[in-house]
């Protein structure tokens, strides 16, 4: 098999709305990233790359992932708009080892997506969009964020983990007094606190803020992460809190939008 | 412990009908591959080495696997014909460390195979032979293959782990027009296909093939593979499929025959 | 975050009856090696180091672990004795990576142990000790061993394995006549032995010596054990095994005194 892994199939498809090439990780990831908030999405592909936004059963979560084509080996497409169910296409992408490239073929007479990896095709039936639940227009113009944080994953990593030891919500904010970012969590007997100072972030805009979160979007959130080492937040007082990081050697980016839970009391 | 871990034992078992001595690895893969279809099973032994055939309780599926002298680091035998329980062996032999030889002893005053991992030994009782199901004299001529396949043992599990997804069933077969071997599965709404032509074959016999057959016994032969480069098919229509390898560096061979579904309908 | 994970918290904890820090390895085994046992133990800090004794809920087997200064990189306390909780600090101590130091310093107002991971605290309630089990006093001298035995970790792990997979008892002993440690199971029908003989074993004091003990004690402490070259085991005729070794590089030691069974008939 050549490198795009398409020979003879361009001939058989037909009217070709899109045939794109993209290595298995970045598929991969890209899969992870949107199946930590939902089972089904929206694909949208434009000549600048991919979007697919999202937002999980109980619109507490939303998500935008964005991969330009430069993430990809090949990228042939007019604007296409499609439904998926991202955990049949998980299962498909996952069979696909380390290296392997991996095409995508819309066939527009049997509205399947033909997916292609080494001389196996799978043709997986889509979703009609209509049918998939559609997050609002996700602007951040709407959120009033005071404070920006750009930490190390770890940190956050094991302050969520931590956190959900004792509770099922944590605080997320910024003490100016104390010039740095926080995260809190009490339990019955036992508490966590993160605090992460000025000098120990790799870039911080400071400004006063709070938010409670509930923690299982956080930890769906932290389990789909690839090794990611920086992680951008912005926050703000009682808002949504915003998650934002690079991948697929930056060609992609995903923000997580995660609405705060009114504190009870 | 010397090389062969034996030492005093053999003094000490009697009438010794049998006693070899192999690696950890090549009795491991030896049990995992008769063990896909079987928890019981005949080991025969000869001057050449040993055979275990076996047929799974559905008599859907056949293994026939051999293992040559040169594969022991000791080979010292009448002819012998024990039965064994299967899953108990594997987790005996399974805990041995990789490159530790095991030695196997028949004391026939016991009746008991006496299985020896370092300074460990496991006395496992055998099963009468008589009560051990026996698959039927299995020859290759009672099949007429049309057609023999080479394929790259990865595309072969990719299909089969595809084919999963969407059907319990599977149709495998040889296209004398486009000169290529496939495999095809259809589900409610996905379908799976598999297309190698002949020049990305490793070795291929051309002639008209196909036969349907149900997904699990497939699963279970390709999860019991070890890390083998290349599996030989042979082929016919409407008849068994035999799937055949080498292993533990050619010294082992194993011959599985899977026997076609009749398609509904 | 240097190197002692601390820095502004010594200066906030007020009346310090406690201030060390591990490393994440050593902390983790450590906890391991204890959690084979029981779910809650007294920590004892003194001059020296640490010391945890424990019994299980059984009164079966008991643990005396010391973990000597020198295993940590700082070691600041009054002598002092807390209860605590086992499996919550192993959760704690889990989510270190490996390489990074942990602080643990006694809050005396809040008395709550506040463990410090990168810029994360969890501050841990402290369980009452009056209300965790305290094992008696534990004095070898008690036991009359007869004999002594030094063994490669390995044979004695396959050994419980294998005797696990027969029975719910195994036999430990020292044959005086054969010069060798042996251990035995029986089951209905397979058996299992091991017959290490002096020359194989790294340290001998040979002595009569055979007890009978449940196996499940005995997985959980081999489970528990970390990569440990040779294991040091006490017998003696009807009377409890003892089980021997260092841990943290010499730093700690461990040992397990496992209760016989009174053979049934």
């Amino acid at each position: 098999m050549d490198e795009t892994g398409t020979r003879a199939r361009q001939a058989d498809a037909g009217d070709q709305l899109l045939h794109v090439v993209v290595d298995a990780e970045t598929i991969q990831t890209t899969v992870a990233l949107v199946d930590a908030l939902v089972d089904e999405c929206h694909l949208y592909f434009d000549e600048d790359g991919i979007r697919i936004p999202a937002m999980d059963p109980a619109t507490v979560a939303a998500v935008n992932l964005t991969l330009g084509r430069s993430a990809f080996e090949a990228y042939e497409t007019e604007d296409a708009h499609i439904g998926v169910d991202l955990s049949r296409l998980g299962d498909i992408v996952g069979m696909a080892d380390r290296g392997q490239l991996l095409s995508f073929t819309l066939d527009s007479e049997t509205r399947k997506l033909e997916i292609r990896i080494g001389e196996l095709t799978y043709a997986l039936a889509l979703l009609d969009p209509g049918t998939v639940r559609s997050p609002p227009e996700a602007t951040d113009v709407e959120f009033e964020f005071t404070g920006s944080v750009v930490t190390e994953s770890g940190e956050l990593s094991r302050a969520v983990k931590a956190a959900d030891m004792v509770s099922n919500h944590v605080t997320l904010g910024i003490d100016e007094e104390r010039d740095s970012f926080y995260a809190e969590a009490t339990g019955d007997t036992d508490d966590v606190s993160l605090a992460v100072p000025a000098d120990e972030l790799v870039d911080f805009s400071p400004g006063d803020a709070h938010s409670l979160f509930s923690i299982d979007y956080l930890r769906a959130i932290d389990r789909a992460m690839p090794k990611t080492p920086e992680v951008n937040l912005e926050l703000g007082i009682d808002i949504p809190l915003a998650v934002r990081y690079p991948f697929a050697d930056g060609a992609g980016s995903v923000e997580y939008l995660v609405s705060p839970r009114i504190a009870a009391n």
